[in-house]
């Protein structure tokens, strides 16, 4: 297996030649003087030392050994402890935290290039901080101001965990018919009782403390989803001078056994009359939760984008040295018994679709971490554009990235034949990590029904309009420049055939409410190739005029190119798949399935 | 997770509906007398009880507990034993053997049918018969008649296994560059040395012997793939009576850790100048090889049918059973807190796309199955052209059926929510199984490679011509009905599509050696599409007249509907990435990947 590089070159062109991050940094106050281009370089190639040098180096090995349980206590792979030890004393567990209570307040533009790294290197150990992260945005959006205090420096700190307690064995999608209960107490706090499920690290021997997030429903609630309220619920309690007290009734059952992600525990938990604290308003935990819900979709995202890159990095490693039967065109080393197999036609299609899908989502996400940036720390009418564009983007990026990074590791294990079956060569781990991308924080059915329901139909497309809006002011920027024209005469094709299809989409879910749900897959995997190829046009317009200075750029306007010719052709399926509406799905009798 | 049940209704209906198998086979002498409907019919069912009652009973247990190796032996999981015990005194290695040294004798139509029942129930399990029937195959099509009389009954009844040795650690897909030689002693036997990886069933404790079929290079052989004969080198040799004799110096050095088929021993195996006798004719080896292979490779793809349908059963199980949300229609069962997601468009979109590529795909494999018997049994023109058919379609049947037969198993994994991530439901076992199928028996890369190289470009489109007129000769004789027009007019023009990408793509190759590759899996999944298209266009001729005698027919013609309108659109984005030709492929520098 090859070491892992961090594609350091990529990023910093994105950021700083594709989106101009320093001037977005520059422009905000909030990260004036916070985020600069020197900063950010410092802490990208400090995450890349991290990652290849203590997180990779784990990863194998604790796919191989899991975590365990016993007697309610869950036990990390060999190393994991030690590389949290190390991952936290470098602070990264702080770096989008809110400065008021000890986070550096990093853009998520760059939060987004870091979790790739820590993705490529190890899911399962990203897990433990990421789900930390997103109980820390929760709680700082709605907690109050004491238990911000109390919680959020440990949290940042990471030397107390955070988990995320929403699924109960009869209630996944549908949080409105969960059963655990939180009753009021005297004192201002309420008990929690009830059962949840694949509760990522909802225990584990990383830190000192592990706070749960956790929804429930007061005894007296309204039946639904607007009768959930959010608790804070520690592992341990809190003294008053912030020191460990007394066990909560909260315990870890099980864990589960999974197809991947097997060092990072999936547990079982049980809250039995467990202390716990609201957050924020009674009956709107759901909007709580939902608050934070785009940087954990992104997120999860990104874990699409970290596996497929990582299983890129080995594919083209094998694909060079490992030789076998003769280039088409005759030898190309005639000295070896064969060529290596990257001279093959189809072997380069198998990378190329790596490389092509992973550029144009780590664009995307950038892109849409950008609007996020902007949607947290800008003002006025660009805020609220922002706050459009990443409600409408979040489940693009979330479920887009994660189905092609099963795609994509799909590939990477292919271009190693039988070597990629077995598991001492690492690229089946990465396909059965990455598979639970599609499914958690929302299936990527769901993202489908979100991005054409609440953020499409219920707007009547007005959210769409702004992407289509920013998409079409670049085709109107560069409509002089002849040597883009390869890009941009097919991407505005794309945006029209985008256009027409939302229409007719919009139109179809007056008549039939079975409409947005039967188009909604295919539509989102629509949007998310012409969201690629709004992207690959925008790098090769910050490529093209410096293929002269070096071969990196004439290798992304090539890669572009590849992109264009052989997987935008996509969208002419997907949008006949679209137009087929309803019908088809609908017609058939339950019991003929 | 559902109980497996045989979906004999389908299989009934193709093989004497659609396919009228029982005309074909009494009109074949070969055959005459020796499969009827009646035959056929007992042997489906008795199938089918063993593969829910014996074989799938053992499919989840095999995975967990997977083989183990010690001290040069491999011991099966808890059950393989007695299952394979079972299996063979069914005498269900022998269905398709030779008669003249025990075998039955029957259609591979049928013995797809059979073969897609055991590969549901336990595609590790299926292995160790699959092999052993392969190397009868080979040995049956090129051994001398010594060989055959002394190995063919005794691995038609199972108590001797088969294995077949063709890759090596250096030499996958390029066999030309093996290592193992064969060195002839003076008894008319050969010395075989060297070493082989991924044996399939090298070793295990299933029967009484294993029967190797090596692939191996003399001394003075002529270099690369003309340089490659064929041995038989048994485990243990064979007394002049044909008692079990010494063991032979044949050795499993060790098992692989693999993503999956944990149940299935894939085998590092040591010759040291193990004794073997030559099957065919010196150098010719990878010749004897192919012949067989066509067999082989229909039946790693009916693999991939067979996964498919495992899944689908389980996902339609859990989509009728799980309550979540509300149908878009407004409540379905207002009892319960919630609907069947089943009432789900996107969810019946994730069931009919399984159904539709089972559907078609196993109508495809009996069709294929079916030229196969023809060629097999066949006579004069008519069996020439089965045998271009044959060499035609195989490639893509492998291919196809896997590549689906991965989309498949996560579309029913993804059906079942984080439910099917953990593995008490069996859903990721089987994305875990199937995969392989896409590796092994020749990638289907290298399928793809085959089927634009070999078996198109090589004849200049005459094997295509031959294809292109079954589906002409079946669109002609359909004008006049008016019922089937709705898939008749989309299937012409499907063909018309194949037949001008098959047209370009020959021409490319004239000028432009990267064409083939550059075209071959984007052209191989434009086949199968089209393929399935001439499937479900035939499926629905038989059924339409009949949906007013039983809902099952109905089921099937809105099947096609469905095939028709969500998926078939696919061939346009496939025909566009085959046109964009090899150039975006090889441009890139290799260093810049």
């Amino acid at each position: 297996m090859a070491e892992y590089k961090a594609p350091l070159r990529e990023m910093n062109f994105l950021l700083h030649e594709v989106f101009a991050a320093d001037e977005l940094w520059a422009r905000l106050p909030a990260l004036e003087g916070v985020a600069d281009r020197e900063t950010a370089d410092a802490i990208l190639e400090e995450m890349a030392k991290l990652a290849a040098n203590t997180l990779d180096p784990i990863n194998r090995s604790g796919d191989e050994e899991g975590c365990h349980w016993e007697e309610g206590v869950v036990t990390t792979p060999k190393g994991f402890p030690e590389a949290y030890a190390t991952f936290c004393e470098g602070g990264w567990g702080a770096l989008l935290g809110n400065p008021e209570y000890g986070g550096m307040g990093m853009p998520k533009m760059l939060g987004a290039q870091v979790e790739e790294m820590i993705n490529s290197a190890n899911i399962s150990f990203a897990l433990y901080p990421v789900l930390t992260a997103g109980a820390c945005l929760a709680l700082d959006a709605h907690g109050s101001e004491e238990l911000k205090q109390r919680y959020l420096p440990k949290m940042y700190e990471g030397s107390w965990a955070g988990a995320m307690d929403l699924t109960e064995p009869h209630a996944g999608t549908d949080l409105g018919i969960i059963r655990t209960k939180a009753e009021p107490q005297e004192d201002g706090s309420y008990r929690v009782t009830g059962s949840k499920i694949f509760i990522t690290g909802g225990d584990h021997d990383l830190s000192e403390n592990i706070i749960h997030l956790v929804l429930a429903k007061l005894p007296d609630a309204p039946k639904g989803p607007k009768g959930i309220s959010l608790f804070l619920v520690p592992k341990f309690l809190v003294n008053e001078d912030g020191s460990i007290g007394e066990r909560n009734a909260v315990n870890c059952g099980s864990i589960e056994h999974k197809m991947g992600i097997k060092a990072s525990a999936t547990c079982a938990m049980n809250f039995d009359g467990a202390k716990g604290w609201l957050v924020g308003e009674l009956n709107k935990g759901l909007a709580a939760m939902f608050t934070m819900m785009n940087y954990e979709r992104l997120g999860v995202g990104i874990q699409g984008l970290g596996a497929s890159e990582r299983s890129y990095q080995n594919a083209v490693e094998y694909a060079r040295e490992r030789i076998q039967s003769r280039s088409p065109a005759g030898p190309q080393q005639a000295d070896k018994a064969a060529d290596p197999i990257l001279v093959h036609p189809d072997v380069r299609r198998m990378l190329l679709t790596q490389k092509a899908l992973i550029g144009g989502g780590r664009a995307l996400s950038t892109y849409v971490a950008q609007w996020l940036d902007i949607a947290k720390f800008g003002e006025g009418e660009e805020k609220k554009k922002a706050e459009a564009l990443v409600a409408l983007l979040t489940p693009v990026a979330k479920a887009f990235f994660t189905d092609k990074g099963l795609d994509c590791t799909v590939l990477g294990q292919q271009v190693f034949g039988g070597h990629g079956y077995i598991r001492e060569w690492g690229q089946e781990q990465l396909v059965r990590d990455v598979r639970i991308t599609q499914i958690y924080e929302g299936t990527n059915g769901i993202q489908a029904l979100d991005l054409i329901g609440r953020k499409t139909v219920a707007n009547n497309g007005a959210f769409f309009e702004l992407f289509a809006g920013d998409v079409q002011q670049f085709i109107d920027s560069q409509v002089d420049n002849e040597a883009l024209a390869e890009f941009i005469q097919p991407l505005a094709t794309e945006l029209q055939r985008l256009r027409e299809v939302t229409a007719r989409v919009l139109a179809a879910a007056q008549e039939d409410p079975h409409a947005p749900g039967a188009a909604s897959v295919e539509y989102l995997h629509l949007f998310g190739y012409v969201a690629y190829a709004f992207m690959w046009a925008r790098i090769a317009a910050a490529a093209l005029p410096k293929t002269g200075e070096d071969s990196f750029y004439s290798g992304q306007v090539k890669t572009a190119r590849f992109f264009f010719a052989r997987l935008l052709p996509q969208t002419k399926a997907l949008a006949d798949s679209v137009d087929a509406g309803s019908a088809t799905l609908m017609d058939l009798e339950e019991e003929l399935f």
